[in-house]
């Protein structure tokens, strides 16, 4: 085979370091673990990525989708773990940035009738490892139902009530269950969602919504106050979003366990 | 300046006309009208399309974009009416399609306190044209507050409610406001959406939706009732769509006047 | 279990039947039938729905989500094909639609260096079935390079060439592989993609499609003319777009076997 | 008018203040300033809120909307600046958070025709407000053309290329222009794109790009690069990612001025 120039190999002088680069939107089968089945597959949208020092031009692309590839044709949740460390020796990196986003299910049961149905979750795993440390962000996306505690107390029949979404991301010190996460969520909530309602069921997370208003507010700082009650999650980011259903517009909030960086650090103050 | 080549004149071969073929996903502001302010400047996503002879290799796709280009920087909603015969005379074709999609605001008072607040409203103008006919499909996306009417008969206290989108195309004979379409929508509906409410605002859109549930058949079939009272109307399409609060997926139901084309017909029969 | 009251079966008075009323945006676990390895685990985003007469207030969403769950956790491809004929039984309807979209991966093989690497493809299956009529319908979107042959023709060096989608629809006779559909769109483009190319397979794939100018009219075309080479496929439509990469907007075309519909027919003439 | 329970004065219990609360995916007319007629209508989606102290159960979600509606029915870009202290004021609150997500024009002409035609592009203004502090967020999303330096360079003819898309935020002591930091993205890139382009200019960008090849690397350097010139830029972060010709996925690069955090501060140590 001819030799091909090697254009990412030249050096370059612009002295200036590269914090990520890589591949986004690669779509790829996954198994991973639930507690149910042990094994669920599903399809991630994955990105990989590294650092590139200031004297290298460029990164060798089709190196992450080997590394991606080298696992066969379904990437188990184990080899999951290990891409981080392959990516820093295939790559000659510092640091491996992996995200890896996918729909995960739970055979849930409707709360009065017990008829089983599916219900779907996004999950994302991002990994930013060096050689040195290793940060594990998991996250979960929940939907829930809120029903508006204002709209209950002035009003003399009904009160609206939406889906909402429960963006909640964690680091933790032993490893959690996804399962566990979503839990947590929708117990936070006016009532959980289910994929299948027979009329009973329905009578149910009707009322059971009703008896259980809570605001955005409400809602992110009960999945706070709850994360704040197992050792194990050493941090958290709340974020709640509800699809108001007497608005065009969301009610949105955020909690991050920290808080925020305080504005005009790093910027211009006026 | 130099003879190019006109690779798009030359002659083609495979004896074949194409349908649409155009330009798409170009952003342009326009202005249009509005019953209250009689303009209004908003920013369209346009797609324009023509006929493609079968002896012709290509369109001339700059062509397009000058037409778009020729009315100055700010369509206006007459120069949209006039896109379709430019196209067919500067691409010397037999039929046009143009697709122009912009949001569109009412300034809406809240219903008891008359607070003012903006609501933004998805639009469609559809025009195909030829030299001996014209079509033109006026589309509105409403979005309106569904509350399930099996929800309130079998729960003591409280129902589902959540926010649904309309989606509702008409033909007609005479011009018909925008305003006029989104007003017969939201009519049909447990509720109208608002920007702003204040709290009796909320009580009183709560309590309304609770007196008014629909189930996503009967919001298409009040759709379509009110349709069929207006004679200017010779045509409609009405398709809802609820963000269902106590599931992860969504309701929806479609009705078009005239029906569906039936299955089978110009498919194969197993 | 207390006896609830079934609004949905109460009659109605409007007169209007619903041509579509059902569930969406539903996700669900399916596994697909492929050449090289007989079954694939893919997620898909489904939709369910049936006619509904004029004399029935609603029909019964939970029976959509037991049926697709009556198949237990993962849905298999010939289950999908059961699913309309169980919806015509359960919710006692004429006529039923089922819409299927889900991620298929093909393992392809680098041109040159035969590095494997998997390649994603968005494939929908559409059902629409009454009593007496069936109708399949399958579309496949396909990713291309497309380069331009004018730019090729006026430039002295170089010729812009981008990603472009091909979404190819067709009816058949006998069933068709989703994979013989892929590859008959891959030949009519400049090039086609692949997941995985070392530096041989880049120059590979960069002189293929300099070699292989197509316009997006010349891209619909060769995939119709591939088409009706193939006497099973009694149906298509053809449609292209290329996200410029010369652009900030799209080039598309369209062809459908027998035309679209003239304008004016059902509709205004000024 | 009768007396309403505000339910978001009562006082909360559980100790946790939320960092952000308030309303999100408003669309609202805005009229921002640009250099050639100083004055460009268009629509923006915000995203208005605030702090809330730990003693307080809710925000009042209408004073956002009521702030928001304020200024008419066209926001100006002068008060866009003064949105985050009426919320500091009207909401009781120590700190807000304002974001304005915007398509802008630019009137471009094309390089060798000079054919005038309008380029949009997605402008965001993100403020972050306390009493003593704030900080103003500009980032602009460029679209660009790239060409592949390794492409061309194995390659006998032809180059693979692509639309790339670079979002380039910035912080600044005075204030500057968004067309200026547009053309100091596309000056970084194999060309810049434009809506309309006849032959002559065709010719010319396909050359220009094939005689300026970027990698994704190349072109995040060249952004810092170009950024590191200006003194008044204190901060700036340049994220690009193309849309690759030749894969389905994408690839991209970004840098951070001062890098971003290293993994494992406030995380696990595995």
């Amino acid at each position: 085979m001819q030799e091909l120039k090697d254009t990412q190999n030249e050096p370059d002088h612009r002295n200036l370091s590269i914090d990520r680069v890589g591949v986004r939107q690669l779509r790829f089968p996954v198994q991973v673990l639930d507690k149910a089945n042990s094994r669920q597959n599903t399809v991630a949208t994955v990105s990989l990525a590294v650092d590139l020092p200031h004297h290298y031009k460029g990164t060798h692309m089709s190196r992450f989708v080997e590394v991606l590839n080298s696992h066969g044709p379904v990437l188990e949740v184990r080899a999951i773990n290990r891409i981080p460390q392959e990516l820093l020796k295939r790559l000659h990196a510092e640091r491996a940035h992996v995200q890896i986003r996918f729909p995960f299910f739970l055979n849930k049961l409707a709360p009065v009738s017990g008829a089983p149905g599916l219900m779907d979750y996004e999950v994302i795993f991002e990994l930013d490892v060096s050689k040195d440390c290793s940060d594990f962000l998991l996250t979960v996306c929940v939907p829930v139902t809120t029903l508006c505690p204002c709209s209950k107390a002035i009003s003399e029949r009904g009160a609206h009530n939406q889906r909402g979404l429960v963006t909640y991301s964690v680091r933790f010190l032993e490893p959690v269950w996804i399962e566990d996460l979503i839990r947590l969520v929708e117990r936070c909530a006016s009532s959980e969602l289910f994929s299948l309602l027979k009329r009973p069921d329905e009578k149910h997370v009707t009322e059971r919504a009703y008896d259980h208003p809570v605001f955005v507010e409400d809602l992110v700082r009960n999945v706070a106050s709850a994360s704040e009650a197992y050792p194990n999650l050493i941090w958290y980011r709340v974020e709640a979003e509800n699809y108001e259903s007497i608005h065009n517009h969301n009610a949105w909030a955020v909690i991050e366990k920290g808080g925020l960086p305080t504005p005009g650090v790093g910027s211009q103050v006026r």
